[in-house]
């Protein structure tokens, strides 16, 4: 037998190569401390990330001086939200997603990822414009009344902005000529903004004009393979849920304009919520009030709860389809026997902006926002002492320790915040730590200066605090998850 | 001293396991093989992708039958996008962008991301709805013609679909009363999908009415400061483009209906460019032809080069605004003697779709896409053997290999692709597998009957072929760059 020679592969590895002479980075002063400079490798090293610079919670003091709280405060998290720089209001039912929201938003598309994946989910980008003729088509157009923003290109064709794709996506797949039962179910699903033109838009995230949603679409074989998939569909939501530590509740509900014949919504139950529920006290049974009779007092499940109403926010909702969209648009596949059949549909969707907002809703106290832990733009704030205070000397172990942790727990990189604004009172400072939520607030103080350091930890998920050493502090943070 | 107690600390550590107690994944035959099963981990384990289950490769066989070319096909890189699946047309200027381009699309924000914010970057979200109101205050409402799509919401408010933000970012700056000299440069940039009423759409995702863009918007102190500033971003777009292994040229140029006095485009050379460039054979000048005067051959610089005229595809665009927008709308910041001061301005765009586009157009061949390596949607295709082929029997090492290479080489998670259609022979599958060109094709034949296995690769990018064992293939593929 011929030994394996490793060759020199010279294309190749110039090719690999080639990233490794890029131009060297210089810039002062923005967001990151340039003092530690990138390197020649392609992934920069994170410099400090100073919340002096970050837009814009460095202005937390002022809030009475500016316009930040403009507009009507008509829920907790608006209000939080806009106090804290998170979204500042443009027209109505818009909105601004400043930095903080930005980075929560992208931690929430990578759960939504995730789980949409795990079950096979495929994603892909539709367009906003919907030509005017496949609403048509669905009888939608005239259906949808004015929630639809319309409008006309300059070859006056009519469009509307897509507040859903039912009509785009089974287009797409119709036009698929090849379409073979052994690639069903097929699963595809867009993270993208939607529009929709709300009478009375109000609670900030929670029933805005423009939001982003996920939603998905599936092609099955079956009617049996369709409940399958809605079933697979309906689990991710729960574990996506559960991730995020929210606990909400699959109602039955109705199947409003997008039609179909079975459909859940998956409610967070919140005062503020516009939904109303019907929860039976004895078994699983839950419902939305649209979808019962008004004489019905007992749960028509177990026959002997009774029904309590309570309010929710709806952050999800899944429809079985049937052949409503896909016997429209002739979306069909070839069978075991080659002959093409109509495909059974189904279609789910999740309020991305909404859900973060709700979340903020039931989580956030009156005075600050509690984030879902995997959501938090920022994991950690670490905050040296006072400039000119008595324990002024440990301010260097303060960026130390940031340096320390993004190294000791890898997944900690990029999470860690320093809150260098050193000319405000370490109390004032942990006031702003509070309404912004960070899940661990880390004091340099005085205990720094022992034999073995200490600092203050502050958890404030769970408002606890207790003293740690860098290896506890290490040991700890060692258990967060992020995403 | 007192010894440091790591307390128990029961409620943190509670919250921190909450995410393990997630009910389990469940579901049939979607892309991925479930054979393996997920974890009660959070983060799944990613089993084996499957090329059968992929949207839409699998048919790249029927292209003669299906739709996939309706339209007219103006570009190479149009015309085999649409060939292999990656996007699908909708309205005029308008794609369905199919699940490898978004993967590909993910990979160019990360890289965008990663540059913006190296050089002080923070990422927000402004909306889509631009009020009329905004875009008269700057007087771009009439001017801007019948490029901008314009609406009415149920109140006959009037609005447009952004194409640019200037009016929206130097609104939302001036509504911060308290920006401080300290907080400067601020450099405030999104990526999202942009809108423009193109009179001729063409070249597939080069020329659309609706696309992605990174725009970037800078706030300074001073003249000086904001020509700093847009050195640095220039500079990083140098960096982007070398990255991607796209040699741009960075010429003078027009600042048209965006304004300023200083403008730069970034250009990939390419026969289909629309815009004509004049670049000296002596110097390194190089301009726009319309920032030229026609009368002019002789380069204007070093004075004795002659310009010659090519032809490039615009891909990035930086323009020095001054104060423009920010006297207009008062976006201003205390200085150091606490009075308030109109900011300095610069914009920078990138076009995100069209450099995925122009990228494909430059580097494929006529029969196969080939990608910037960093954005390929997978980096390696692994392929087994003819189902009933002589060597059937090697068909679960390749199965093997690619769990191998996903956990030697951790930068390919989720990388590697396994050609399962073993109903192909390997020769139409290496045909398909140049048309979606995967940078690293391995073929496990009789090869890999040997004492030592050994396994074809085919390095699409460089066109060689090789025989490697295991350990050769973790070796070279340890060497790839991955975002």
């Amino acid at each position: 037998m011929e030994p394996v020679v490793h060759q020199v592969w010279p294309r190749v590895l110039q090719h690999l190569r080639r990233t490794l002479t890029l131009p060297q980075r210089s810039h002062s002063g923005c967001v990151e401390n340039n003092a530690v400079t990138a390197t020649t490798h392609s992934r920069p090293i994170r410099p400090t990330l100073l919340v002096s610079r970050l837009y814009q919670p460095s202005n937390l003091r002022d809030v009475g001086q500016d316009s930040r709280l403009q507009g009507e405060m008509t829920c907790k998290s608006q209000r939080l939200m806009q106090q804290a720089g998170l979204i500042h209001p443009s027209n109505p039912g818009c909105y601004y997603y400043l930095p903080a929201t930005v980075r929560s938003m992208e931690k929430l598309v990578r759960v939504i990822d995730q789980e949409m994946q795990a079950i096979g989910g495929q994603k892909l980008d539709m367009p906003s414009l919907c030509s005017a003729d496949l609403w048509k088509t669905s009888e939608r157009w005239d259906l949808m009344g004015k929630e639809l923003f319309r409008l006309k290109d300059r070859h006056e064709g009519d469009y509307c902005l897509g507040p859903t794709h039912e009509e785009a996506v089974t287009t797409l797949v119709a036009h698929q000529a090849t379409l073979s039962y052994r690639q069903l179910p097929l699963l595809l699903y867009q993270i993208t903004r939607k529009f929709r033109d709300e009478p009375k838009p109000k609670f900030g995230l929670l029933r805005g004009r423009e939001f982003y949603m996920k939603d998905m679409y599936s092609f099955d074989v079956s009617e049996e393979a369709a409940y399958e998939t809605y079933e697979s569909v309906c689990q991710a939501y729960t574990r996506l849920f559960a991730r995020l530590g929210l606990h909400c509740v699959q109602v039955q509900a109705d199947t409003g304009n997008i039609g179909g014949t079975l459909s859940h919504e998956f409610q967070l139950p919140a005062d503020i919520g516009e939904d109303r529920l019907l929860v039976c006290g004895n078994c699983s049974f839950s419902a939305n009030v649209e979808t019962v009779s008004s004489e019905i007092t007992d749960c028509p499940h177990c026959k002997t709860g009774t029904l309590v109403e309570s309010k929710g926010i709806e952050v999800g909702h899944t429809f079985y389809l049937g052949k409503k969209y896909s016997q429209i648009f002739n979306a069909s596949f070839s069978n075991a026997q080659n002959k093409p059949c109509v495909a059974e549909m189904g279609c789910y969707g999740l309020g991305v902006t909404r859900i973060l907002a709700a979340a903020l809703e039931v989580m956030s106290t009156e005075e600050g926002i509690r984030w879902p832990g995997l959501l938090a733009p920022y994991q950690v704030c670490v905050l040296p002492p006072k400039k000119g205070s008595k324990v002024d000397g440990v301010a260097a172990l303060a960026d130390d320790l940031v340096h320390t942790l993004e190294k000791a727990v890898p997944c900690l990189r990029g999470e860690v915040v320093l809150d260098d604004r050193t000319q405000m009172t370490v109390g004032k400072r942990l006031k702003d730590a509070n309404i912004l939520g960070y899940p661990y607030v880390i004091v340099v103080g005085k205990g720094a200066l022992e034999g073995t350091p200490r600092f203050e930890m502050i958890c404030q998920q769970t408002d606890e605090t207790m003293f740690l050493s860098k290896e506890g502090l290490i040991d700890l943070l060692g258990g967060v998850e992020t995403v």
